[in-house]
């Protein structure tokens, strides 16, 4: 740590081309230039006195700049993010050899580590603290924050960026972020992913705001399944039958279906006129709002319930409790399964077969633990991935008839869903121009809440996951319009551009759902708060904790494949991606053929 | 995993001269005879069916009994506990040059992991799970359990050990624990050391009978220092002057004393015949109890005050609750310290020199978080250490003259009970008939806990901590009147044994404080705990996290001594042990001149 004045911070932000912020900096607390770099620390002293803690960071000098030797080498040999995606995105017959060599599980072993060690762990700041506590260590109704919200005391929600004004949201929303024409996803990820990424996060996004922004009611911080089997024990002892291990359910017309809130009397939301029973009753105390949640909360209610009885199968003196916790953690393993090996496959494009296998960490340094942070839940908001319309079996229905509707499950039945949804395709998340107008909202409150919560720029987050900060909006957008209308809004200032919309208008990489940063960004949050699960650890993964070798081999072969067919009874095209002609035509002939 | 029939269970118990049980197993869930050996874990299938799963325990076989290669030569090569305690606590002079060089650090470094390997990470069992659940990891409420519990359909509290009956707890503890003549500890730990153990370990230790045995209210589990800021962000905010980051404090003739419950009302427990200025008020609730810890609260508060007053001098824009959080910080990594370099350095009687250097763990795969178990809390009950009376400038107080009394403290002065508490010894904890009759039902509860918690006996815990079980009675212990009670008492069967009094009844290592258990077992639980608080883990560990350069030196530099003498007016001989002759002399003459 050295001491710096404020001569050496305009210095720095003169050669960082900030000239207007070092003329009135008299009174401004330092660390709102945000001088630190790569890392490290800014501690304020005097007035206008502050240093940087370069600890452990790789570098040194006052605002931690100058890269140790080590650091030198190790940055020289360190690939682009760029070239490591082309080669991962590309060369398909050269990855047709290595996922079938070893080559593949130290691969995915350096994904892993290089991915999660991005993350801190245990957490640091939150949206209340922006300096280590044990009040944010411990205190877990906060989400935690990767980078320090800006201090209080600044002169803008950015430190000292957006002088001259940052953009109204509703304008921003408006004009960058608004669809005008729905743009598919050019990988081919279809309203069944989508569904599929809105059920899995919201067991771990589940912003509280009636406590305050920044905390959240998913106090397990990870894959809990607490979307299935509720967030707290008082939900889930009224979600439970009690019998067998099994969940509640009811019976329509011979298949499994979850109950009514007056089986299962828990908190759910709906407008009040909808008929009791079509209240039905879910982990998560908004999933009666979408039918495509519903959907994938019969399927899991389904497969909990016949995990059960393969369990007790095999364990005829195990009772209730014990048939149920242990089919709770099968259930988790299938889950991270199923989102490593075909969700996230399909979002990352790469031609590299992703595995599922927590032993690859088991001797390494990485902590099993994990702390949901509010960037990663800002940044997973993938509302461009909502289409126009649901088309159901020819059928197409608004939101308006869409939302609530939970007789839309029960009417189509769970096969007719999964078919639909597996071949309408989802929009373009990255790129602009793609947000349906009844969820533009959303997008608006999001960038509300960043500047309240002094999220720090997008630039200072490209560098804290070791990506070149951009140097102009030109750089940043290929899209002619796009860049204008920041240039605009920002006043020309790219060091101004706020996180969220950073990461939805950069420009796309060729051929994929959205760009560089979103990738770079959140796949560390997603990796470590998939592998940092205790069921990952050494001493859970095996087949004890599963119930023997029964259980743990179906966490070992989870498929989205399976989790449809073992709990309906034809078995559709399902797939996180549209079909081609050849597998539409093969699912037709099928679907004529059993009718 | 192999599937073992009950001929196999009793082949083992044959083996393991355990006849009788095996006469009656009809119906008996197999797992009662706690069949897996080497951490493997018990899985029951059919009615006299189970199998051991065995993954990672270096052994394999139906009962994990048969070492896998490597698991061979680890143990060939590994030193016995035994060995290694009799070097660490003889030849001196080898370790006078020891603790000067680097080979200091080696084997500090080899210490802790070897200790905090033994400890799982993330936790697993706890008092209602026997098998790992989502549940018992997440619920922090409960105390975990290092081995789990006895199944609740077992024969016996132990399983199927014991069945010709466990001893009357009250008997046990009359005939064997309860205090003959007082019997001083012979590494001469004193009553300050007492007093500090109970202070310190009741931040972790917060047994919440009310909710149920096993549960505990300090969530925190590990070193927060809820005992000195409360357990709860309420009492916290109650305890707190919200100036300067400080806490409430009173001034009594010029010097710093608790605040009364008149003006930080927070719960404490006091009989109702105290008056309300002797009601003070602590981070515990319990705290009122006994003078010692009353002393060593006013301690921490002072430390906790001056802190404050030291980074606001160098941070002089930092607002009340930076300068609290901060401090807070500081309070921990300065206890830890403490504890580390000379409370355990006193109870070990290492001539190694001990040191906290969390930076010694970073590259390992050690994991920082932490999780009471219930084994460390029975096995903390060193209610042995207490005096039969307390003696203060002359004054010998009874403990009802002591109990509740706080007068005591501001009567004598932070100087002279520390004076006292350092010259009079503490009890030996091990080797029977040393427990003051007036906590001799504490004792009692807790065997009475221990069975009701269905806790396994204690040589099954010998053998989870790599320690030899003990075959006999004769060999447990070396004195003729415990063996010869103890056969009685528990029928003749060493193996029915309970964990608490084998804890307390083993034979002493020669001229130790306690026997080889006591050692082996607490330390794993003690350095894991210490070590694996976030403070210690690499993005913690530095200078800005305490303030900067002061505040981390004030970490990196705590002492017993400085707690005492930077607090208060004079500086008294202060130690964890009694002084020597000259020592003595030495400080009389201090204090003559002081007068």
């Amino acid at each position: 740590m050295r001491f710096l004045d404020l001569g050496s911070v305009c210095v720095l932000f003169f050669l960082l081309s900030c000239e207007p912020a070092c003329g009135e900096t008299s009174g401004v607390n330092p660390c709102c230039y945000l001088p630190c770099q790569n890392q490290g620390v800014c501690v304020r002293y005097a007035e206008d006195r502050y240093e940087c803690d370069c600890t452990l960071t790789g570098f040194y000098g006052g605002n931690c700049t100058i890269p140790e030797f080590w650091t030198r080498v190790h940055h020289f040999l360190r690939p682009s993010p760029g070239v490591v995606h082309f080669i991962l995105t590309h060369f398909s017959w050269i990855w047709d050899i290595v996922n079938s060599t070893s080559l593949r599980n130290t691969l995915m072993r350096l994904v892993l580590t290089v991915r999660s060690n991005l993350i801190p762990s245990p957490p640091t700041y939150n949206s209340k603290y922006n300096y280590l506590s044990w009040e944010s260590y411990y205190n877990v109704s906060y989400y935690t924050r990767l980078l320090p919200p800006v201090p209080e005391d600044c002169p803008t929600p950015l430190g000292v960026r957006g002088e001259a004004g940052l953009p109204d949201p509703e304008q921003l929303v408006e004009r960058l972020l608004k669809r005008r024409t729905f743009r598919p996803d050019p990988q081919g990820a279809n309203i069944m992913f989508a569904f599929f990424a809105q059920h899995f996060t919201h067991q771990f996004f589940k912003s509280f705001n009636g406590m305050g922004l920044g905390f959240t009611r998913a106090l397990g911080h990870g894959v809990d399944a607490g979307h299935i089997y509720g967030d707290n024990l008082e939900r889930q002892l009224q979600l439970r039958l009690h019998k067998d291990g099994k969940l509640k359910y009811q019976l329509i017309d011979g298949e499994i279906y979850p109950p009514t809130i007056v089986d299962a009397p828990v908190k759910m939301t709906y407008p009040p006129t909808t008929p009791l029973e079509q209240q039905l009753s879910f982990g998560h105390e908004h999933f009666g709002l979408l039918p495509g949640l519903g959907m994938y909360a019969t399927l899991w209610l389904r497969e909990h319930n016949r995990v059960c009885d393969i369990l007790k199968a095999v364990h005829p003196h195990w009772d209730d409790e014990q048939l149920f916790q242990t089919s709770r953690l099968i259930i988790i393993g299938e889950t991270i399964r199923i989102v490593i090996e075909e969700y996230v496959q399909q979002l990352s494009g790469y031609h590299m077969k992703l595995k599922f296998d927590p032993t690859m960490l088991h001797r390494s340094d990485f902590q099993y633990s994990s702390r949901i942070a509010l960037e990663f839940d800002h940044l997973y908001h993938w509302h461009p991935l909502m289409p126009d319309a649901l088309i159901i079996n020819g059928d197409t229905l608004t939101y308006q008839q869409f939302l609530f509707n939970t007789s839309v499950i029960t009417h189509y039945g769970i096969e007719n869903l999964v078919w639909a949804f597996s071949k309408q395709p989802a929009g373009q998340i990255g790129g602009g121009h793609n947000l349906h107008a009844s969820m533009a909202h959303v997008a608006v409150k999001t960038i509300e809440a960043s500047r309240l919560l002094r999220v720090q720029p997008f630039n200072e987050y490209r560098k804290r996951f070791n990506l070149k900060p951009y140097e102009s909006f030109r750089e940043f957008s290929d899209n002619e319009d796009i860049v204008h209308q920041l240039e605009e809004l920002y006043h020309g200032d790219v060091n101004a551009l706020e996180f969220y919309p950073g990461l939805l208008l950069e420009k796309t990489r060729p051929g994929a759902i959205f760009g560089e940063s979103m990738v770079e960004m959140g796949a560390p949050f997603s990796l470590k708060g998939l592998l940092g699960n205790p069921i990952c650890s050494p001493l859970y993964w095996k087949p004890s904790t599963f119930g023997g070798e029964v259980g743990f081999d179906i966490v070992n072969s989870a498929t989205l494949k399976k989790l449809v067919c073992l709990n309906t009874k034809t078995c559709p095209y399902v797939a996180f991606r549209v079909p081609t002609q050849a597998e539409l035509e093969e699912d037709n002939r099928k679907r004529k053929n059993e009718l």
